[in-house]
């Protein structure tokens, strides 16, 4: 294992813009309030996104981590 | 790990209204009853919605987890 | 965690009837014998709708909690 | 939880008949001779059946529990 | 539970010839030589099937339990 | 349980050509440098098939066993 | 077991590029930074390949491993 680890990434961008791709080909725009170990995450000012274009406004949310295929800071 | 966390969301919007989508492309709006820690959510007056508009009136119903990609207060 | 919990709407169900909605887009009416805590659920005279009409009776049968979208009693 | 519990159904079928609904759209009946916690299930004289129409003669056969919708005895 | 398990039907092909029918919408036969709790199986001799016709010879191979329908002895 | 294991079969392998399956309907060729106990492969010198032509060059990877259908000595 | 194991391989390229190819058919390059005993990475200067070709820069992001068919050093 390596010292440095991947939640660390997360722990980095509370309070910060992330873009998550999803495995429905879908992907969310938002701010991270909190995560937790299974990667579900609450982002506020969330929009769903389609190639890169805002489709609609979705506010505050709770994405089950079991839907990410990664986070991305923007 | 943060010190808020993903799951006081949900404790917060007891009682209130969230529209949860699924992964079947569904989504469905209601009012929270309860959960658990495997996201089961039971809602009130539950409505199941085809791109936002009311398709049919589910009323009380157990959502299990495993089916959610987000929840949403509305 | 709230004090009210998830499974408290399959206890209050035993002996009545509900809708089971199933991930294949399928749906079963019948009426709860009994469940556990992987949302296995018993139902007796358990009929096979499509698009709310009747498609087959379907008798006594055990579902595997895991094909479960939602349980909405009727 | 309920006291009557849904693997009592299997149990009450060893050595009956019963037409188990797979996730692949196929269904198989058979005779059940075993059963164990994870839902596997040995069947004697199984056929695979399509639209309720035998489709092939299968004999015995241990099918994991992981594929099953549901189990309903004939 | 029974008393009679269904691993007790492996144990009972080792050395034997099997059909296994996979999620893949593939068959394999071939000789049971091992198994383990997993249901993963090493088979010699193994041929792939295709609507019951010999399509590849397979030779030894390792199969993961998860990708099991059934195993049926020939 | 049979005395031989499954495993062993990967451990004859060490060093060796294999062929492996995938749930992708894609196939990789390569030779077996490492793998755990959730069959996660290190292969060297590793190539891509597709109808048992060598599609890509791959050199040394990573394969994460759930999406192993089958671990084939070449 | 092999005393030589799977995630050695990952130890080794950390800060060296790797492609990564998903079962989503997607395939990303980018440089290792840290990963865990779930397969999940970050990646820095991640850039998206679609037959090989750079189809967008994704930057820093911390890929969920259960999305990863292999890892590949490059």
């Amino acid at each position: 294992m390596t010292q440095e680890r991947p939640f660390d990434l997360l722990n980095s961008v509370i309070g910060k813009k992330v873009i998550i791709r999803l495995k429905s080909s879908m992907s969310i725009r938002g701010t991270v309030k909190s995560f937790d170990a299974h990667m579900n995450v609450v982002l506020e000012n969330a929009e769903e996104l389609e190639d890169g274009e805002l489709k609609a406004k979705l506010g505050t949310l709770l994405l089950r981590g079991g839907n990410i295929i990664f986070v991305s800071p923007v």
